[in-house]
């Protein structure tokens, strides 16, 4: 994967500023409303290299945008749910009023009087890249960027997924461990049990199943860096003989577990392969198993945003219900609870941007501006989405079918979380 | 619909016994044996009208059938799943060892060796009969056939759908009262609402919600004899005036309201009119309303046994939760969370068996002995596919993908239910 700069943006293609002082035409301002007008006539105003206004509509709030140059409007014009973001980080449009703000007067806008942007058939993404040595390349793009990154604005035991705020005024550490209380207390997990993993991101998960519920862990990931991590600091913890980090696809899981685990490695799988997981599931599960997914999801299946696939997340997609129903319908599989917890994602991610931009200067230092911009965006455009109702977080615990030994209400769910 | 007899078996046309003096022939056994190995060799001992056992595989317990004539022996060799219930009911095949166990028996066999069972292509029945007009003439089938004969087993309240133990010990009536708490807490109801319910039976809900949570109410349904009751005992109670008991079709809703709810008729409706209640739910729902469906399900979508949807009920279909999404998926609502309950309806359908069996002879005396087996075989049947998980009972809580008021966690939820 060729990258243009730190992060593959092209900015060094075109140079931010170049046509600033290009004076700005009747025909400009006309472009641009009809940008505006083709993204559903979103409540912000819009302002173009002159510094004038050009769109104000009744309503609009102090959120908007200037776009710095005529290059950029012709690009946001010809591809704007690509050009936008790679625009955005090359620092040739800047946004007033806040990203998050910004971002959800656009989403609002797109959802309300686009159809186009909400009904595209079947959301599956159009090229499958998510095969064994296409899915490591897309995880080597995201998750080895370095872990020191990544320490800048997650939670201490760097839990890359949504959490669980049992009350209002947990912390991000205190969510993130609720959170990891939650999926066990779902798995009803027992000294002595086996749990195997898909997914285990810096192994977090892997070390609270084995410390606090005394169970032994299989855990499966393909990025290196997390894994080399993982494996540090359960060395450093001396609990590396429970658990066993594997650095291998999903679909190499052999064995048979008491539980199956996966928080947040669906988003990666592409539906195309659901069958392949629920086959590896349905091979690794106990009689008596339980198993729990937790992945972002959608309302209706709509397929990434480009740029997003492009620079954030290839290979990506965010499974709707129905989707994630044929990992477990082709085998009979028993879902016996689903949890939403979109809004904790929503307050998961304010908490890592409010991070991000705390160490913006160590992330420029690390890589660059034109970084620092686009994951803000990345950020901020998922906080909106999650608060819009435009993403979902599912948690979808199962069993087989035949298995009587399933929990027939959910008191054990309802103790108190375990605290930080 | 024309019905032989009080209940639709043409058992008269049968003359059972009849041919129960002719001699047993080598083919006869043979026949038996090849019906059985069709069925997937269950682990039953079965004999013809000479009492001689002619199959007792090694692992059989004590239970077993005798086919009592030849006609018998052809007809379930040659239409096992419509004529098997029908000789049943008519006296001509007789169970031993309890009903629900042989039932259970049969079902492991069908859904180990033979898929054909199973994989039958997409579960909705061939012929759609739930237009407004059919769905009267399939709802009065069942539903209409006195309230006296569901006084004799149902709950004092009268609830003809899954209870919920929230502990082992509960009676039927404190679980029934339990599940309408639940379904409560669920919606989070609070004085002043407004809920629209599809489907009400006899009007249990809708009084609890009334009473217990000072919500206005209006409830659809399309059974005479369910609604006329309903209207007198909300009379009767002094709470006329805050349910609105209408004898009509869900999709004849009009007006908004702050709940949606609909417990045991999604399996009424068949899965090609999803679209049109969802349309309703979502015409419906306020912007912060909260919807509830409660279900029978299964996890692959197979189509009903043809004898239960010729003798007990027509029209009907329990849906797989991928085609559920159907409902929500289309009008992008959100799916906030998911209970599957399917225990706690082997657990009340045995406690419905159980009082159906002590009035046994006031349910002869209103119908005839034909009528009384077929509703053994059909409530025991029901008991072994939800042991066995060929049936699952699906709570479905969704609201709108915008409506940011949705509960944080399901501490709502864990109060103490009402006792009885």
């Amino acid at each position: 994967m060729s990258r243009g700069g730190a992060f593959g943006v092209p900015y060094k293609i075109m140079n931010a500023g170049e046509e600033a002082v290009s004076r700005v035409h009747g025909i400009d301002r006309w472009l641009l409303r009809g940008f505006l007008h083709a993204m559903g006539d979103p409540l912000i105003h819009a302002s173009l290299w002159d510094g004038k206004e050009v769109v104000t509509p009744a309503g609009a709030s102090q959120v908007g945008m200037t776009i710095h140059d005529r290059t950029t409007l012709w690009r946001v014009l010809t591809n704007p749910l690509l050009n936008f973001g790679d625009d955005y980080s090359a620092g040739r449009i800047e946004i007033q009023g806040g990203v998050v703000a910004f971002m959800e007067a656009m989403y609002k806008a797109m959802d309300k009087k686009q159809p186009l942007f909400k009904k595209t058939s079947r959301g599956r993404n159009r090229w499958d890249t998510n095969s064994i040595t296409g899915s490591r390349e897309n995880i080597h793009h995201h998750y080895d960027i370095g872990n020191d990154f990544y320490r800048l604005w997650l939670d201490r035991e760097l839990l890359y997924t949504c959490a669980y705020f049992s009350h209002p005024a947990a912390s991000l550490e205190e969510a993130q461990i609720a959170k990891m209380e939650l999926v066990c207390r779902k798995l009803r997990l027992r000294p002595g049990q086996s749990v195997v993993e898909a997914g285990c991101g810096w192994g977090a998960l892997a070390r609270h199943m084995a410390v606090k519920y005394g169970v032994t862990v299989r855990s499966f990931n393909i990025s290196h860096e997390q894994i080399a991590y993982a494996r540090e600091k359960a060395q450093a913890e001396g609990i590396a003989g429970r658990i066993d980090y594997v650095e291998d696809d999903y679909r190499t899981i052999k064995g048979r577990y008491d539980a199956f685990v996966s928080v947040g490695m669906l988003e990666h799988v592409g539906v195309a392969h659901y069958g392949e997981l629920g086959r590896v599931i349905n091979n690794c599960l106990t009689e008596q198993g339980i198993g729990l997914i937790h992945s972002i999801g959608q309302n209706r299946a709509i397929p990434m945003c480009p740029w997003l696939l492009k620079r954030i997340f290839p290979g990506s997609y965010p499974p709707t219900l129905r989707e994630m129903m044929e990992l477990f319908e082709p085998l009979g599989l028993s879902v016996l609870d689903v949890e939403n917890l979109r809004l904790h994602y929503a307050k998961t991610l304010e908490q890592w941007l409010h991070r991000f931009e705390k160490n913006r200067e160590k992330v420029v230092a690390m890589f660059d501006d034109c970084f620092v911009r686009a994951w803000r965006l990345y950020l901020s455009g998922a906080i909106a989405n999650f608060n819009l109702g435009n993403l979902q977080l599912f948690q979808v615990v199962f069993a087989r079918a035949a298995n009587n030994r399933i929990p027939w209400t959910r008191s054990h769910l309802i103790e108190a979380p375990a605290q930080a």
